[in-house]
């Protein structure tokens, strides 16, 4: 590879200002509903791979995504995001490619937490856990690692990123708790909401009658199919 | 592959009732042996893979097992199953081929726990695992996964099947706590509590001693035979 | 969960047909200089994840995206995919939900075959490996499994989908060879093929004078750069 | 733990002599039939995980197993399991804790070889692959390592092992070939051999028409279906 | 491979005494600045791979290193080594190869703690986690298994390591937290505590200011290099 | 972070000239034994993990390594290093932090083969392989990756490296084939080269026995052993 293999086409570096964020109202019911039923209630879409873990448990968060797209092991463009960031954001960082460095510690999460961001999700690793459960600043990444990046190399900000397998736009809704971390599409966030909300109600009657003891296979009327579809009960013979 | 795929060979799809479980008391003196010595106690034998972890840390249970054989990325055979269940049973769910995607949440553990169900083992995904922390419904899983399942498919329940690796019949003993799950066949449970607590009498004593500062190599009179395989003991050199 | 769970927001399923493709004559072009080259060639974008491998070695090819979203271990919809095929054409699956299982065989590949599809590209598993081989019907996979899918659910054909990590729309230019598989996108495969052979000229003048002996070090005349960042040269010393 | 951690409840290490073998012609057919469709007309059961992979590329066999359980990083009941061997079987290798130790090599191949065993199946590590392969005894392992075992602990020959995830029996065929390995109950390799034999039979017909362009759509009668389940078909939007 | 296969150069097992120690306050130090600062202040050198996890959160520790390479499955040095251990040490096990077995559980952690141990650090598993918890004796570890091992083969103590892919002396620091574990040369100890601190009075400045809401973008003066290598700040277009 | 987190402690970034290299006539010795004999020959050590897999089947070599410590994701002292390497060398690199880009294609094989280097060892990715197939310069790597990097950062050439959790040394001999990868120190390269000499000539002596049919059991005497540690052997129970 000669040296200028950076090049090529001209792949431009760009912050995008400005971008237009999900209905607020709508991304406090979000996070109320959680990832699992948020997950259900848009038609099982949005969902990051399952290698995305909180760094430490118990948050359940939903924030507007500020992205950022960089190149691995090169942490300099989250400084550059910090600045495009408002209260109620949460930052989605995608490397351009695998690497478990860690791009992010606790000085950067004290410059995101003062502009008012909620969270971090990236793809790759992070540092100072132990500070960052003391600040309560919840991260939800692939993996933990004290070891650090170069700041050497541009990237974008609030470009459309894949991570962990999702589609993420800038203004998207990142909704993220112990299950994991799904993403509502900006427009689409007061529908979703209505529907996590309809589930929720639904699932309140089922929980209450199967609490009671009540089985799912009569609250949801499962028997005749079953039956139709060829299931066999009979005791389980002694020689077995 | 034809659409018919699925056919071929009859492959019944049974759910076995009234199956046998293992003495109640010898399951709850396994409870208090924990998975290591219970382990030890049978020969090390019926261990499930490593990747088997709790959900949430700290839950040290035992109890009689109720198998689920399920296809991949359908929970439905984990409704019939808790009509199965009794008072002090631990559901075992191993799906025919890999997935992660979240065969399990909080509303079936409402479900389980109503019928006395003590905890699930299940070689796969599951979710709300906050919800399940809040309810003290303790989860081994391989993962966490937001992602749902279908209800299309049979499968089989109170068969054999191979969990992560190990067999586990109906009626078993299944121990778990934060070191992993371990199988104790139903028919030896009696004995393998008795060689646990006769492991941990033994133990008692070393870990006395042990903690008076004593050391291995003289409680377990490790010194000839290091000796005589040949074990040198020198200074390290200065120059290394 | 409750069983409607696959219910809430209607996730419509399409089938897009008459769908645009990316210029004939740049994706011949492309698959002549292979994933590595294109990949710099556009500025480092579009390359899927390393776990996508060929089943067998050799296969150097570029074609027209056709899409596939379809549901874990279901692989209905590559049977409604193959109608949307011509001529020239390159099949990438991308499954909703991780699974291991194996999608597609020997019979499909004789369908994708028989319209001119030149190569599948899915991120999951296939099986037929050796009949896969001996059509020379090339396939680029996460696994091999024998495991077979089902036919129950509905996807969709032709719309956005990420594949291994990467965005690939219908109509891009999928190239793909023994190091992997990149996406290039519809409307500048013209694009990226003349860099792509801009690229392969400046290289072929490098490997010249590389195969005679000279050094990178002069050749990209880096000697300068590395003595101002402190590199030093020293002879080894003989105690280390 | 003390040093007789190994004690315990009595594990009996048995070496099991005349097992009983399934029917030879049966063996035969189903090597013809190839794992993919063996699995199939069993009702998709007795697969191995697919990280048993051939050392390799083109072998298809199958034979009557011959199993042994050994301890992890200790090879010696493969020399034990030899004896036991006859012409047409398969040694099936299964530690009881996970390793990648290179258990098996050249020697041991020659050995087997020379007593008719066609293939080992371990799920663990080998070594000496380039002279596997020259002599032609093919192997499915998880892993290729050249780091040796020991011979110090007993293990036991032809009891039920779990290996790679599946329940292999003494006497069981086992089918192996590019797409991975596949157990049959030995009682019932004539029953499967049938019903490989009958899909292959119809699966040839499918194949002519697939190759004469016919769509699956209309040869497995699949439009109706989907039209019921809510497909729709339309033109690509050219803003998309 | 013949069963003398272990035999062959003569490598000594050997156990090194009065092993050379790190400086004790610059270890107390270290233990301070924690595992992200002291990699970074030593050059980003010494990190162990980042699979090696606490068992239990919170812990942060220093000491000096003990060093033991052992067989795989055989914990027998971890005895031998106990003997060897002070006041203030850390016990660093590096099996020969590969295995995700228990090699450590409650009742060593008993004698390592009688004798002034600060923590295990082991390239392999480890079990009775619930037990370490409630004794507050911290190990970093790759995996949790309730697997034991044997006690039949010899290896070395104090003899130099490679552990978890860092390179590790007898009397080394051993730095470890919820970030991972580092390893610092004995006689570089106050030399990386000093430039640690150092590291930690300039973060505490930059902190300050973080948290006031300045960018790092202006504290740092990134400004004028981002402009010139290109990065372009523009509204995001509405139709994207 | 701060920006200048890279500094700290001044780590010297270093290409050391002049190397010590292993005897030439016992390196083409070793060549000839392979990497499972030398390992075992030189007492079970110097073994890379069995995560580096030869890009292409078939080659067995050995050389005298030149080693090259890198920064993740930058290959500039690849282009260094090559000014150091002569006729017989392997080039041996390892990245100081985990990541699968691709460090080395076609254009550097070149450049190295020019120089009469034997082959790369990388703890990394590679691409180009068919390339590199081709032209018959085999690699050993972690992954395959058309990912490029950068040339930002110093590293060092001719230092003490871990390469996949070995030690290597420059001078060292470099056995690589299918089996894996093993380092033989310099001075120790007579030594081990006699050392596998005399293995294989005990191995052909065993291996005509075996071929001829007689059992390890009885060639290497191993009855008595077994019937002392209590192996039974008794006829498979019908019922089982």
């Amino acid at each position: 590879m000669s040296p200028d293999a950076k090049k090529g086409l001209s792949s431009v570096n760009v912050v995008h200002t400005n971008i237009a964020r999900a209905d607020r109202a709508a991304v406090e019911r979000l996070a109320a509903s959680g990832v699992a039923t948020v997950h259900e209630a848009q038609g099982r879409t949005g969902l990051l791979a399952p290698h995305m873990r909180p760094v430490f448990p118990g948050a359940r968060i939903a924030g507007t995504a500020v992205t950022v797209s960089l190149p691995p092991c090169d942490n300099w463009m989250i400084h550059v995001a910090v600045e495009q960031c408002r209260e109620g954001d949460v930052l989605v960082v995608a490397p351009t490619s695998y690497s478990e460095a860690g791009y992010f510690g606790e000085l950067l999460a004290c410059s995101l937490h003062a502009h008012g961001v909620r969270a971090l999700v990236i793809d790759a690793g992070v540092r100072d856990v132990r500070d960052l459960k003391e600040m309560g600043f919840p991260v939800w990444s692939k993996v933990i690692s004290a070891q650090g990046t170069v700041k050497e190399t541009l990237g974008s900000v609030n470009v459309t990123v894949v991570c962990a397998g999702a589609l993420v736009n800038p203004g998207d809704v990142v909704v993220a708790d112990d299950d994991g971390v799904c993403i509502v599409p900006r427009l689409k966030a007061t529908e979703v909401a209505d529907a996590s909300a309809a589930r929720e109600a639904k699932e309140a009657k089922a929980r209450t009658r199967l609490k009671a003891g009540e089985l799912g296979l009569d609250i949801y009327q499962m028997r005749e199919k079953l039956a139709r579809l060829g299931l066999i009960y009979r005791d389980r013979p002694p020689e077995e």
